[in-house]
């Protein structure tokens, strides 16, 4: 981990973060965003930290789980960092499922904060 | 379509000419990439428009179809569009996969380019 370049462990800081929030104080998600934050949420767009903090807290999950399969980090060309989660989670007592979630990072006053981010189910029509 | 913002229009437009040319004509992606363009592939991490197109044409695959399941599409605060593709393909006699791919995409010289791009199997421990 000391030997990996920063843009990869200031990304899997953030996805360690990110999931224990979610897991044990989902309000807490809020300190994670901006007002010109955008969160695709399986296909629904929402703008704005406010906005985002409110639908992660009302998504009628009480408890969740995630479990990490591959988490992929990249600088970008504007100095921000892109992360890409691919996992499974089990949401109080439905199955388990995959799902695939992005974020992208930006440094604004010293701090990283989550500009984009994007969630979906991996539920595919098995016909 | 028409109705869509035009960073929509502009990462459908971009998601379904990279599938098209994967399928069809492969050595036409380099087009897609620039120098500074990164790919991580499968946690494989490539750096630049050659190493990257050279990667894509040596995948070990002759034949390869994908489904897309969903697409999502956001404006970044540097002008660029991310991408977020959830599928599944099928490489010659393999089972079908699912997987995961995303694309960040910038407007160099009016000409929209993919500075990263990372690509996951949706392969989990069924444990």
């Amino acid at each position: 981990m000391q030997d990996s370049p920063l843009w990869e462990q200031i990304g899997t800081g953030f996805v360690r973060h990110y999931y224990q929030l979610f897991q044990n104080d989902r309000a807490k998600l809020a300190d994670l965003y901006i007002a010109e934050s955008l969160l695709t949420w399986e296909g629904e767009k929402i703008c704005g930290k406010d906005a985002i903090t409110k639908k992660l807290l009302n998504l009628g999950i009480k408890k969740i789980g995630h479990t990490i399969t591959a988490h992929d980090h990249q600088p970008t060309t504007d100095s921000c960092i892109l992360s890409m989660v691919v996992g499974q989670l089990k949401a109080d007592n439905d199955q388990i499922m995959g799902f695939h979630q992005i974020f992208l990072l930006k440094e604004i006053n010293s701090a990283w904060v989550c500009t984009n981010e994007m969630f979906r189910l991996a539920l595919h029509n098995f016909a």
